[in-house]
């Protein structure tokens, strides 16, 4: 079994860095606290006798050597970006408990026939620059490195300047990679296991997704000395259009959500019915039929809102894909590593996003999961116990021994 | 009759300072822009044998003597600053219009028995710190001096300390002057005149007003994996009371209007159900029982928004006047001037709140309006004619003749 405290002082000095507000994180990507975060990471990794990698997206492949160099490599990855106001599991835990791995797998002098690579993969948050998962849909052949240098941040700057600002971008081509199995252990980020009791979650499946900006056109005008009849108001649009997201999601029940997290008026000031109002919907289900259906209403129900109200409109899809099936046999083995441990354990479905979701395209593929406290994530106030870490961390070992091969 | 040239040429000299980004004007009070429009208006009122008086909250009163100095002065009075994204006529034509009045006297060799003051009245806008008219509403007596000395920014930035900062602060004690009468030119900022084909608006009445800042607190979480039925979502609370705001100005038409023009979500991360929602709510009416019904019927339904969906809320005035009543018999001199030069003209009701409307709470006041293009204010399209300033200056100038005595 791996070593639970070692894991655990881990997290926390990696939490030191990109500290937030109220005892989370806030290490958002391309940032110099994430450049600071993964020299952090680069140093664990290279005293634990890993080399590196760095791909174009500034992706970092810390690789352990196998018995047999020329197999493909068992993959562990995650992300060490975070939220604005984030916490300090999301992500992190996948990260760093990959590099707990290989540094129990030398404590206890096991040799591995293949190769294992520690994976740290670029702004999986989408929050400084959407769409989330970014580097590891590169990875994927999903999206574009052209698409994805030119995302830009809320206040303008692109990706691909900030990856070159930080000095993280490496000379790998993107998804140059082969990969025997990927392996990813996540918090749960939903309140399932706890309320159920159970130490694991064996990822069968996960929820597909999709971001659509919606852009209003009305026309800034003066809130007093304007008649409510010449009012072309962007910003009532949006409340009818976020209410519409509610009302869809709620009819999709059950395996369906959907809300706005970012929503911005123009000019924003309290005397000018706003000319402009920009959101972004997020609807998710693990069922394809439902994904469809909800982006579809909602496209019908807008139009309707915006021609009411005299408002322009339109919605830019700024991040997608569909519901994920996990590798059957990777999902035994991650089922059979907690029956042999002892963990208690049900199978269960990703509710968010993960790279794990990207890399499913491109080579087996499974998750693990561990209970957070009250189902809470994007908020500082995330939080886990030692002992669901360690727990998921000695799942995630021996499901990688069993892929590995020793 | 006044050089409508010369004012049309003052009126564009001052729009080149704080320039917008679409031909309007971004001079938000007690920016460096701010502070630059200050000082030539200055120059131009010494050019014109004027001397000032600053008062503690910055209002410039730039005097013209009388033939009887100790006669109480008649005064003329409107604003300077602008929204973010504002018009070049907006409180300033009110300003350069009571300069162009002395410069016309001087030019015609006219002597008046009262002085007549001319004001720039600080921060009118409320657009960088809410109320508006906050420095008027000093000098009537209606806030504190501490009060708005502590009103901040969307940066946290003090109102005393930025105009401390400008160097704008002088030195007189807000409201120690006694007005015989005050004079506020200003454009609609609504489409009555222009539609009703009238070059003058006679002000017989202006709007109340309320501003009800709403806060609603929820829970950050993550949109993906937070199920629907444990969220709680300040977002949506947020939706449901802007339409809440319609849909109650609606339904006390006519005479009624209501909007949120300033609303923000936190984090305001895609991914991120807000935990938290800011937003201002402007209500206005000129009767005083429906404003006072449409605040109490919001409190009403947005404490039942909140309870259902589990939000804390809390509601902060920061903003309020009662309907007003303008001085009759300086609306006869008003409506007088505008026959006697034979301008088509009308009695209007002010949708806007103005300097004047505190005035009038201490002294005889009263406004006259010209119209506007397609009644849009709060917009950096705003436009008048030449010839609607001319006219608005030329009803301004007579009246002013008027009540100075000459
Ligand atoms: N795991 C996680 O929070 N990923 C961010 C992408 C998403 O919103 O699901
Ligand atoms: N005239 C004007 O736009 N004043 C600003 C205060 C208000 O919102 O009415």
């Amino acid at each position: 079994t791996v070593d639970g405290d070692r894991l655990w002082d881990s997290l926390d000095q990696m939490a030191q860095i990109g500290p937030g507000i109220a005892g989370g994180c806030n290490r958002q990507t391309l940032t110099d606290a994430d450049a600071e975060g993964r020299s952090l990471f680069q140093r664990w990794c290279e005293e634990a006798g890993m080399t590196m990698g760095v791909d174009r997206m500034g992706s970092m492949f810390m690789r352990h050597e196998g018995v047999e160099p020329d197999l493909d490599p068992v993959y562990i990855g995650s992300h060490l970006d975070t939220q604005p106001t984030g916490g300090r599991y999301d992500g992190v835990l996948g990260v760093l408990a990959g590099l707990e791995v290989i540094r129990s797998i030398r404590d206890l002098g096991i040799r591995t026939r293949r190769p294992i690579v520690v994976t740290n993969w670029t702004n999986e948050e989408g929050a400084r620059f959407a769409p989330a998962m970014l580097a590891s849909g590169v990875f994927a052949g999903v999206l574009t490195e052209d698409y994805a240098n030119s995302r830009q941040d809320a206040d303008g700057k692109r990706f691909g300047d900030e990856l070159d600002r930080i000095g993280w971008r490496g000379t790998e081509a993107p998804g140059d990679r082969k990969i025997h199995a990927m392996f990813e252990l996540h918090i749960e980020q939903g309140p399932i296991l706890e309320a159920e009791g159970k130490q694991i979650g064996v990822v069968t499946h996960g929820q597909g997704l999709w971001w659509l900006q919606v852009t209003l056109t009305g026309k800034d005008a003066h809130t007093g000395s304007t008649p409510m009849a010449m009012r072309v108001n962007a910003g009532l649009g949006m409340a009818r259009i976020i209410e519409a997201v509610h009302r869809i999601a709620m009819d999709h029940q059950p395996d369906a959500v959907g809300a706005v997290g970012q929503a911005n008026l123009f000019p924003n000031s309290r005397n000018v019915i706003p000319g402009k109002a920009v959101f972004c919907i997020d609807f998710r289900s693990p069922d394809l039929e439902k994904l469809t259906s909800m982006r579809s209403r909602l496209e019908a129900e807008a139009a309707e809102i915006a021609a009411e109200l005299g408002l322009g409109i339109e919605i830019e899809p700024v991040g997608h894909f569909d519901p994920v099936t996990f590798d059957p046999d990777l999902v035994g083995k991650v089922r059979g590593a907690a029956e042999k441990l002892g963990y208690s354990h049900m199978d269960i479905v990703s509710g968010a996003g993960h790279d794990a979701c990207w890399i499913a395209k491109v080579a087996p593929t499974v998750m693990i999961m561990c209970p957070c406290e009250g189902g809470l994530s994007h908020n500082e106030a995330e939080a886990i116990t030692p002992d669901w870490a360690r727990a998921g961390c000695d799942v995630l070992l021996h499901a990688v021994l069993d892929a590995a091969e020793i």
